[in-house]
């Protein structure tokens, strides 16, 4: 069932929670592609009801980013929602999010503000106010939703990360779910900003998988040092190649790490051309 | 029943709205007083359950104010709300709220931050941070609590405003059910942070009251005109008064009025000796 109203949804969460059904919350920004449908068919599988969000976040774009071509494909979105059985596809206008008006500043909203240290690094570096612009919307989201569970996919690890804190620190009712990345068979992480790559760009955007899968093989071969394990990585770049990070960081509080251990996640950011790509792996898991 | 721990809380509260109960918060930084005590008697008579919390929160606190000093009453206050009719008193530690150590600062807490708009002025701008602590632990009680109907006192108007812009903001299904302020004969009303005052600086603590009565009583006169209005306070002042503003604001924005009407608020605060008082008075009612 599509809705576009916050009172519609609101309405049929009162009365499945009457009902004592556990309710689980997928928020995407819509363009569903196999790392979605993951997350979805999860929560499909644990929860009585399913609820997906599509919202083109405005606020967590930052000013010079792809928010006007960031793909848009509602129909095809509604059709894997309704093939894999969720139960409610909330697909809200901005207006119906943020009310009319100049108001998407901190000068006139409220926002939920993730740690500073959580958010100086890594993505938050080059993309000021964006994680400010996620905990917001997802906190509505929440509220909107109620979700018992919600589930975000471990390719955007720091949201993960972040999502997690905002969840404790805020005592939210919600237990965060975490799923895997999705790849192509070449590796590659499903993304939807995949589609502004060319078939030439995609081959170009395996360095970011094997980089990590070579760090990975090193570490499990007896490198802990990042210093030399970062040294792997750059026989995989090229000038079509702009590094934008490549890090050691600890799973939970993005401490950096200067020793690998189990607990360690490798983070990759780089621009092919004009698309920004982002990538990760954690160490500890097999 | 008295509770210190989260889970606790959260037992109870899973336990009734099972049951379908509806449920009031209060939140109180304790010390109660007649003021509160109309507030929990509302909540009392409104909803099936009743929470007081009894929290003084360390984040709201500016370095230099109070927060060591604050009075802290429970035996008193526990008393006060068992006689009339409170469920749960929630009273957690610091501990309980923040976790150890020190995280209490938006370098590793998430925040949520009411818009710079409303927090720019009248005690915003002497408490800077102050707002972001109210609206932070707020949030953190509702969602502990989730209850139907919160109750805040109008004495802090400008709290009361901002916490409504946080709900409507961030689509908390919560409604903010405002308690008019509850005076001493004499005008003054009451506030925790009386007990700070000797029987001479009550006397002089009546300069509030008389000067925004007085305001009142112009305007039902026909003065409409702001900056006449404020000039009839000034007899009211001696040099035991700091004035730290004396505002004429919005009931629903908090823009600043140059022609008051029946949707103006006339805000107050004064220091007498170190002792800051705030008082407020709403145009618009009887």
């Amino acid at each position: 069932m599509l809705i576009h109203k916050i009172e519609e949804v609101r309405n049929k969460i009162r009365e499945w929670k009457s009902q004592g059904l556990t309710i689980g919350l997928v928020p995407t920004m819509g363009a569903l592609h196999d790392g979605h449908k993951s997350l979805i068919k999860k929560s499909v599988s644990k929860c009585d009801k399913t609820v997906v969000s599509i919202f083109v976040n405005p606020i967590q774009f930052c000013p010079g980013e792809d928010l006007d071509k960031y793909p848009r494909t509602l129909d095809a979105d509604e059709k894997l929602c309704n093939d894999v059985g969720v139960d409610i596809i909330f697909a809200p206008s901005p207006k119906e999010m943020y009310g009319e008006g100049h108001i998407m500043s901190n000068d006139f909203l409220t926002y939920v503000t993730p740690p500073f240290f959580y958010v100086n690094k890594l993505c938050g570096k080059s993309r000021v106010g964006h994680f400010d612009g996620v905990c917001t919307v997802v906190n509505k989201l929440f509220n909107i939703v109620q979700p018992d569970f919600a589930f975000f996919g471990e390719k955007d690890r720091q949201q993960l990360i972040i999502l997690k804190k905002m969840v404790n620190d805020l005592n939210i009712p919600v237990e965060i779910i975490p799923c895997p990345i999705v790849r192509e068979e070449s590796g590659l992480a499903l993304s939807s900003r995949n589609k502004y790559l060319s078939e030439e760009d995609k081959k170009e955007a395996l360095a970011l998988s094997k980089i990590l899968f070579n760090i990975k093989a090193c570490y499990k071969n007896g490198i802990k040092d990042c210093k030399a394990l970062t040294e792997t990585a750059y026989s995989y770049l090229n000038s079509n190649h702009s590094l934008e990070y490549l890090e050691f960081r600890d799973a939970n509080d993005l401490e950096e790490k200067n020793i690998a251990d189990e607990n360690t996640i490798v983070f990759i950011a780089l621009k092919i051309k004009n698309v920004r790509l982002i990538d990760n792996i954690s160490l500890g898991e097999l």
